[in-house]
């Protein structure tokens, strides 16, 4: 028999599979049941969650504004409309979830949570979301390894993505940002990480430089100022996401509509 | 002292003033906290939800597939969503709820509800979503009654938006549809409704003989293949909503983005 254990882990070990892959593992990311929905009919048969996009939506703001309760609810939602849309006979929908730095639960019930709301993986932010500062990377690292150890003695092959948040906060001297960022993503690769996850990482040849300095797969988000995915792809990048990038196109044409309206024209 | 419910009043009067001003009512559909704050910010000051979208959202079929909590949980967030948005100074957002057939709850649950939830309006539907049949029309004028006799007893000034679902369920013989859908709203306005919904009445003229045909204010969802939002202003339609069409853009545009993605372009 099959358990939903069981089913976990084979999902979780075929994502993890994919970070590995000659291509780069694309994860556009959805925020509520209709969104996941729209990417799995578009042929996406793995998605990530955008917490930002998800706290926007339900009111919250970005930050762990959003209370882990309703961001675990709204990452099963998510699962469940990607699950809905999937065609029968198809593998599930693999969907990878962004939960910041956790909400101050303990790895194991981090764990617990991911697998009860079906998530195959999860980001895990290096940055203090009220501060703005970057936690040391010896306090990452034991929090990757807890999270690690506890998705082990859950029995379970949970994919974690450490995000290294040097670029977004600016941390410390420019000059020397980078090589910070490849020094903290090499030891979180080292606490057990699946991939590392360098957001706002943009330049060209910064990308490449990352991917040859560290040893495991890379994410990169993509955004307006960031290389094509075919040359993100021929830079070795493991994976590609778009935060809430998506969420904004969404609303954008609501924006439009809203302006059509607003001229006395249709929407 | 002004209370909660001395506010709730006063902004459920000044949104039942705006069925009968010169110009007709143009309530764009949210169906979370993002969507209304884009709707507030493109200029709207009274905004509707769209049970459908809702739902959508939420991974429920629509016709009450949502749990009533889980409804007016998402009324309280685009009520809130709306809140924020708006600027210092300004009147608060009227919001109005979508509320299906009310979700089996009593008249006076439905009215606390929808205080509670920050609403001052709703929408009545007069077709059992489990079945596709409409009620009889002594039963929905019941059912408006009770809903309008429990917000006067609660102290409060609901806008009732009685939807008349005759041509949506295509009941009955075609030739007689628009005479047995005036009927019915002339008998649920003289029972208190505020407004009355033909939804899916769609032929210009058939909308401008309904504005005259039935003595109260008309809410029209405008639609591809509705006139435009100038005719209908025309032929005196007071009030004007979209449904889930403004998801729909929305989800259209993601769907488009999903597309480029998996055509390697960014997003």
């Amino acid at each position: 028999m099959t358990t939903r254990l069981d089913l976990h882990v084979r999902n979780a070990e075929r994502f993890r599979s994919l970070h590995h892959d000659a291509l780069p593992l694309i994860l556009p990311n959805a925020w509520d049941a209709a969104s996941a929905a729209t990417l799995v009919a578009g042929g996406f048969g793995a998605i990530a969650t955008s917490s930002g996009a998800i706290s926007r939506s339900l009111g919250y703001s970005d930050g762990e504004g959003t209370p882990a309760d309703e961001m675990f609810a709204a990452t099963a939602r998510i699962v469940a409309g990607a699950a809905a849309e999937r065609g029968a006979g198809l593998p599930p929908v693999l969907v990878t979830a962004d939960i910041e730095t956790g909400y101050g639960l303990s790895a194991a019930e981090l764990v617990a949570r991911l697998v009860e709301a079906g998530a195959v993986g999860c980001n895990l932010e290096d940055s203090d979301p009220r501060t703005g500062k970057l936690m040391s990377a010896s306090e990452q690292v034991d929090r990757i390894r807890a999270v690690v150890r506890a998705a082990h003695e859950a029995g379970t092959a949970l994919v974690v993505n450490a995000r290294v948040d040097v670029h977004v906060r600016q941390d410390g001297p420019e000059h020397s940002r980078l090589e910070r960022s490849m020094a903290r993503a090499r030891l979180y690769l080292d606490a057990g990480a699946d991939c590392v996850f360098p957001i706002m990482l943009s330049d060209d040849a910064d990308i490449a430089a990352y991917v040859k300095g560290v040893p495991g797969p890379v994410n990169i988000m993509a955004r307006a100022t960031t290389p094509s995915l075919r040359r993100l792809a021929e830079s070795g990048v493991a994976r590609v996401t778009f935060g809430s990038g998506l969420h904004r196109v969404a609303l954008t044409a609501l924006k439009e509509a809203a302006e059509r309206i607003s001229r006395g024209e249709g929407p």
